[in-house]
């Protein structure tokens, strides 16, 4: 907020440009300004206040160029609002609507080591790489396109909103206008599982009419190359604790007599893979749609960066008995996110723990739904030999029956896929091939609640993904190379303007 | 420290007893103070200036009962000194220690309900069976022996400290000395493992000579009499750590093709035992000496509460295939003390981990060594296919073995164990018994590093176990039931006095 005058006399100063890249390149030090002052805003979906200053905050951004911004509120206006701005362009034959989201995911700020999540810091290079800290106070021509912003949602997704408003800067600055008439949605719950989305888009049905979505989020291919998605996975999660004695134990005194609940989870857990990584849960791959043709050819062109990414994330093996990345990320997956029994390191005690719990997260792909792959957990958790609870167990549950588990899923949400000959499918990758070579991924692996776009409003969606992919995306020291910003903003300028 | 001068009044107005039971009945209240200054010093032995308060007040609390206190250093006075007293009575044919320890186990301030770790406080039941927070200010007359005093170390092993100088206050109340040399010995640094004891009683030993130590620590069997136990198990705690990907990465897009080290450690975890409880890795039960005839009669003895337990603690299942806890205690154990991969709850984020840790807690019995038990359990792991380190591995090992893992052991120190016919053994044993029932036991299940005391000073020892079984000791929520205080300092006072 504090560089707000002075940026806006930046912007105001900005040259004439011959193309978005010329344009980006006169203008980056005012973008990062801009940035940074959009990181600064704490942004986790359920800090209510500070997620209400974002919109506001991108409203402010949208009115200084002119997209008559509005906050889409939820009918008891309590939840993250959509920020929506336009440009409507007479005579257009179709209207599109690009989406990004503002909120990102919760964090745990002593994991950070190269700043607090919501104090943005730009480093010469990776942090683990011998990137050191510069000041945002950099003449135009010392910016380095490989210097990188840390922060969180420095690009999952704040790159998103930034990259389409730049892209719009680009534009006007070129003198040009939209192929389309041109809609902006910014999202602000999409890390929670966007619980309101579904009656947003039926509440502000007309305001967001439209022939398709392009949603801008998610990292380039390792290998480099922007990735064009035309489906994301889905995605369920589901919080599993096993219950041990009423109270933490000596572990002297009572082990081992009393049962162990983190080894009884270790056991359960074990019990859901193979040695490969492949999940031994009954059924779980059984109501796949399987790929057509197409899509598995155009799997079988993405660049292959198995052997890099390996060296890069200091990996001796991968699960999947040999199968490549690409071919995995088209199957649901079991992850477990997080896992907690008692404590260890410095606060470890000598006990037998009350509980055990691990956080899983289920992908989903097209014929899975969140409801029956849960079933498919619990019904498994059932077969060995536990009696299974949504909520925690009373004493006297806990006393009737020798393992005792709750299973408490998040709502969840479909997978979604647009044929690979959609004509939007068509145009936003022949746009985005005017700049190189692109990956186009039947599905990428991430998740997004796309299904809903179909479901509530009846047009198809695709996803273009442009930041770095060692970006730290829902972990500690979140960054963004800057070069991948750049060029996202060309790639956007290049869609909006596809015929 | 703020009530001293009015507890000074009172203890020097105590009015002669007739018995150590009739002494406690008149100075319930005045000890009740004492005790609660004494907790609210925080007595983690890491925190080496509390520690030291702890040491110099008990020091003040020895010198006003006479005991001629002192505290004797480590060669570099930086280790939590052994704060020693004695009570030498003219003609005496034997000397004994009586031994606890001022310090206590690590706390998670967060996970405390009734009251803060160092902010005692007293309640008129067991917390979660409807106890309500009362004053320390109390009349003589009100005082309940059925309230809980909460607060770390109130059982483990402050318990001891305070019950040995109130049975000091009893015997001179009625105008008795103890039928011994009696030596008083409190160590500052038993839950960090006595680290410096062996040293400590090298450097001290004409100080410390006697003819055999008795300790006080450890919780009254569950069926309510004390135990006298002749040995202690040893105890060795290692810490694993499993490795995957060099940073967190999202689930969406690397699941499941990056390994997930939670997943690796439930795997590796779940191999160690068998469904009963039973240890698997290989050799674990090989060196154990077996138990003489006497001793097994003795553990035949032991009054079995297993079902009043299971009942207690909500428990639908014990391990080790239906042997009673008393049997199980004899033998080496493996408990996992915690577990911990990225997070769970409202901090879990939808990633794979970079690493997963568990605490482990090895309890030895006679035969075993520290260095053996952890050798087992470094070739079982490497038997899973892992590279094991002792440290750190660096980013060139973790991409060079396909499962990595660091092994980080402590010490730790044997078990120790006093012949059933000892006459220390039958001595303490008859004292205990004018009081009531004992339970006797070869070996209880918890550890202190008695070995050292055979080794460091040739003599042998028994151990007092007095406190309420339910103290939560060593977790959250610590506490000692009066009636346990009470009834323990009338025993120490028999032991005081047993010809």
């Amino acid at each position: 907020m504090r560089w707000t005058a002075s940026l806006l006399a930046m912007l105001a100063s900005s040259p004439a440009a011959a193309s978005p890249e010329s344009w980006v390149e006169a203008n980056r030090s005012a973008l990062l300004v801009e940035y940074v002052n959009l990181l600064a805003i704490p942004n986790v979906a359920s800090d209510t206040p500070n997620i209400r200053r974002n919109a506001e905050h991108i409203s402010a951004m949208m009115q200084r160029r002119g997209l008559s911004p509005r906050l889409l509120e939820s009918e008891d206006g309590k939840s993250p609002p959509l920020v929506y701005g336009e440009w409507l362009v007479p005579g257009a034959e179709r209207t599109l609507i690009l989406y990004a989201h503002y909120d990102g995911q919760p964090v745990t700020a002593e994991d950070w080591t190269v700043t607090k999540p919501f104090e943005p810091l730009l480093l010469s290079a990776r942090h683990d790489k011998g990137g050191k800290p510069l000041s945002v106070w950099i003449t135009e021509r010392e910016v380095d396109p490989n210097w990188r912003i840390y922060g969180r949602s420095a690009s999952d997704d704040k790159a998103g909103v930034m990259a389409i408003l730049a892209a719009v800067d680009a534009l006007k600055a070129e003198g040009k206008r939209p192929a389309f008439n041109l809609k902006i949605l910014f999202e602000g719950e999409e890390e929670a599982g966007s619980p309101n989305l579904a009656a947003l888009l039926r509440r502000h049905k007309t305001t967001l009419a439209s022939d398709g979505w392009v949603i801008i989020d998610g990292p380039a291919h390792q290998s480099g190359p922007p990735q064009l998605a035309l489906g994301v996975r889905g995605d369920v999660n589901a919080e599993v604790t096993v219950y041990g004695p009423s109270r933490p134990l000596h572990s002297g005194h009572y082990g081992n007599w009393a049962p162990n609940p983190a080894m009884m989870l270790a056991e359960l857990l074990a019990s859901m893979k193979d040695e490969t990584g492949r999940v031994t849960i009954a059924g779980w791959y059984d109501d796949v749609v399987p790929l057509t043709e197409a899509e598995r050819r155009a799997i079988g062109e993405v660049p292959v960066a198995d052997e890099a990414l390996k060296t890069d994330l200091a990996l001796g093996s991968t699960e999947g008995g040999g199968a490549r990345l690409t071919e995995l990320i088209h199957l649901p997956s079991l992850n477990i996110n997080g896992m907690r029994s008692a404590d260890v390191g410095a606060n470890s005690r000598n006990v037998i723990p009350a509980t055990a719990t691990a956080a899983l997260d289920l992908r989903l792909v097209l014929g899975n739904t969140p409801d029956r792959q849960v079933e498919k957990l619990v019904r498994h958790i059932r077969a060995q030999g536990y009696e299974v609870f949504d909520r925690d167990p009373t004493a006297e549950e806990r006393q009737r029956f020798a393992r005792v588990a709750r299973v408490t899923p998040t709502p969840g949400y479909p997978a979604e896929r647009t044929s690979i000959d959609h004509p939007l499918a068509r145009d936003v990758a022949a746009a985005l091939r005017k700049h190189g070579a692109i990956v186009l991924l039947p599905t990428m692996g991430g998740s997004l609640p796309l299904y809903l776009i179909r479901q509530e409003l009846g047009v198809p969606n695709v996803s273009v993904a442009l930041w770095n992919h060692d970006n730290n995306q829902h972990a500690e020291d979140e960054n963004i190379r800057l070069a991948n910003l750049w060029n996202g903003i060309a790639a956007i300028a290049a869609v909006m303007t596809m015929k």
